[in-house]
């Protein structure tokens, strides 16, 4: 593995969409006791499903500590790679490698890592052993890797078509825990200068009460070029009403890359979740301060989904909207398959599906 | 990876000799404080030098536990991948899988490990990180493993010709320390069922005061179908004359499975090597008992080299009989470059270069 410190969009590398052809996937074990109930039991079943979808049509590779190991590899289909890596935590978006491609290579960018926000607003302190595992994972793909550790980023924070448009938050990308020396434009051209895109999409604020500042992938994605997926409330009196609002009028006053305007689906939410009691004498206090509050809205979203190479799987809450987000979905989706998982074992960790994965574009081995 | 009960020779696979074309070799970076002297900071300079002269003509995956990560990688060549792996030591040779191949297809077994005679007269205690590596390596590659845990084996307790004959010793392989249960016979039948070879030749012990149970890959090995090396000294007086000798008895009395007189090729032993007080001073103490004593007598030999795909890398001491085992070797191995390197802060760990490293045979991926 080479470090390279080059600009990825120089060499001619860009961020294909995740709806493109995928190589695979990759998962991080969870373990961590103050974000996963009860000695993350139930989360890791919830895990064990979601990988067992996926690796149906790509392959996976889960990263487990070394004294989690046995377990993981008990739990997971035999098609299933599992491989020894220390984390802090499970996201694998935010903390595995962003792939970017030529059209023949592939290679890593190994962003900066903080816990959501440093000791301004992060999550957990430390978090050496997340941040060292993008280069890690470059090493394992074989796969050369630009050293952007310089600039504080997480892959869920970013989305992009792969026709040279990016969608983001400012709520995440200009707040202060992140890259406070660097301006609104600055940040911009970073974006443009490694993801191979030239056209930034704004939008303002993600998903009401998100403790990760908003990221781009619980509130708005791409499903093909031109087209994306809102999460939309229809009730005036939620908080999330005017969010939601606010990135319509962004979104439809936009144009991408190539000059179409953007069209908007809006996948409704589920009602407002909020964790329970029992859910939150589930979750050990690992540094003197809870992570969650008894009634605590959780940051629940349909469009916190992934999209495999022939599936497309959605977390579902037990809400009545699970199946109306499945149906827009199939609408969206014709060549996948689209599966509903029950996920709020994985939500309470504060994320979902598309939180816990991260895509390897193909490549040619 | 599937996980395999079967039978590696029923199934029509057999462990080729090492001299055969690799796809690459398994080192392990030590850190180990009784094992190392001073931190393992000279031992990390030789492994590197020799991971250096092995990666030029092969792959190389080097396991480092998570706190040894950025610095094994800082300290070796991009081409080397470098992948997490937690260990209680560094002796690749015997932890890492042995690899069987049907002529298309590879696979690992993976073997009991016991730190070389368990509670018996094993060197450490734990040794469960270890014994796990055989599995989570075959996983890494992608390659299914044989369940041979039940079965006490390290690889550096076997040669073979890779047509058929295997050479090991009665010291290690019949010591109380490993299988006490089983008989010779009984023995010689899984190393048939398992290696893929029909003929077992039996030397009686390997290189004095070697605390492996006298290894075979420190005392005689393969150099091609029919020929072996063998450990050697004139003096009558020390010893590993006799030991050498009988050696010399038995493998001239032997044919090997095709029925050819085995060739026997004297390779020199440098003069004895005694460990000094200050080396001594530089090994920690971790669990009461020193790992040696000053003056102790190390188990130098040069048989304990590694043959790389266009290298062989044959151990040094700083004697006058080192360039005399790199000729003899050169004319030997007539196709690859002979290359000596000073292996004095290997073998105070307890071995060399052999049981520093595993070879991968080539495979189509």
């Amino acid at each position: 593995m080479k470090i390279l410190n080059t600009s990825p969009s120089a060499d001619g590398f860009y961020m294909p969409a995740e709806f493109s052809q995928h190589y695979g996937c990759i998962l991080i074990w969870p373990h961590r006791r103050d974000s996963w109930q009860n000695g993350a039991y139930a989360a890791r079943r919830a895990f064990a499903r979601l990988i067992e979808l996926i690796s149906s049509s790509e392959k996976v590779i889960v990263c487990a500590r070394y004294e989690d190991y046995d377990e993981a590899r008990r739990l997971l289909p035999d098609r299933v790679r599992v491989v020894e890596m220390s984390s802090d935590d499970s996201w694998a978006r935010d903390v595995a490698p962003t792939f970017v491609t030529n059209g023949s290579e592939l290679r890593g960018i190994d962003w900066g890592f903080n816990a959501w926000g440093g000791l301004y607003d992060g999550l957990y302190f430390p978090w050496d052993k997340d941040n060292k595992m993008a280069r890690k994972l470059c090493d394992l793909l074989e796969k050369d890797c630009y050293d952007c550790r310089s600039f504080i980023l997480e892959g869920g924070s970013i989305h992009t078509d792969g026709e040279g448009t990016l969608l983001t938050t400012e709520e995440c990308l200009l707040g202060r825990g992140r890259n406070p020396g660097m301006s609104k434009q600055g940040i911009e051209q970073k974006l443009c200068s490694t993801l191979g895109v030239s056209k930034v999409i704004w939008l303002r604020r993600g998903i009401y009460n998100d403790e990760t500042n908003g990221h781009i992938d619980n509130i708005c994605t791409f499903t093909s070029p031109g087209e994306v997926v809102l999460a939309w409330t229809d009730d005036k009196n939620d908080p999330q009403y005017k969010i939601s609002k606010e990135c319509l009028d962004i979104l439809e006053g936009s144009t991408d890359a190539k000059g179409r305007r953007i069209r908007v689906h809006k996948l409704p939410l589920p009602k407002p979740v909020h964790i329970t009691d029992d859910e939150c004498e589930g979750l050990d206090n690992m540094d003197g301060e809870p992570t969650r509050t008894p009634g605590e809205r959780l940051a629940a979203s349909y469009v916190n989904f992934y999209i495999a190479n022939k599936a497309v799987i959605v977390p579902q809450f037990g809400d009545e909207n699970d199946s109306r987000a499945v149906d827009i979905l199939s609408g969206l989706f014709p060549t996948r398959e689209v599966v509903g998982i029950y996920a709020r074992d994985i939500l309470i960790g504060g994320g979902n599906i598309h939180c816990i994965t991260q895509q390897i574009p193909e490549f040619e081995k």
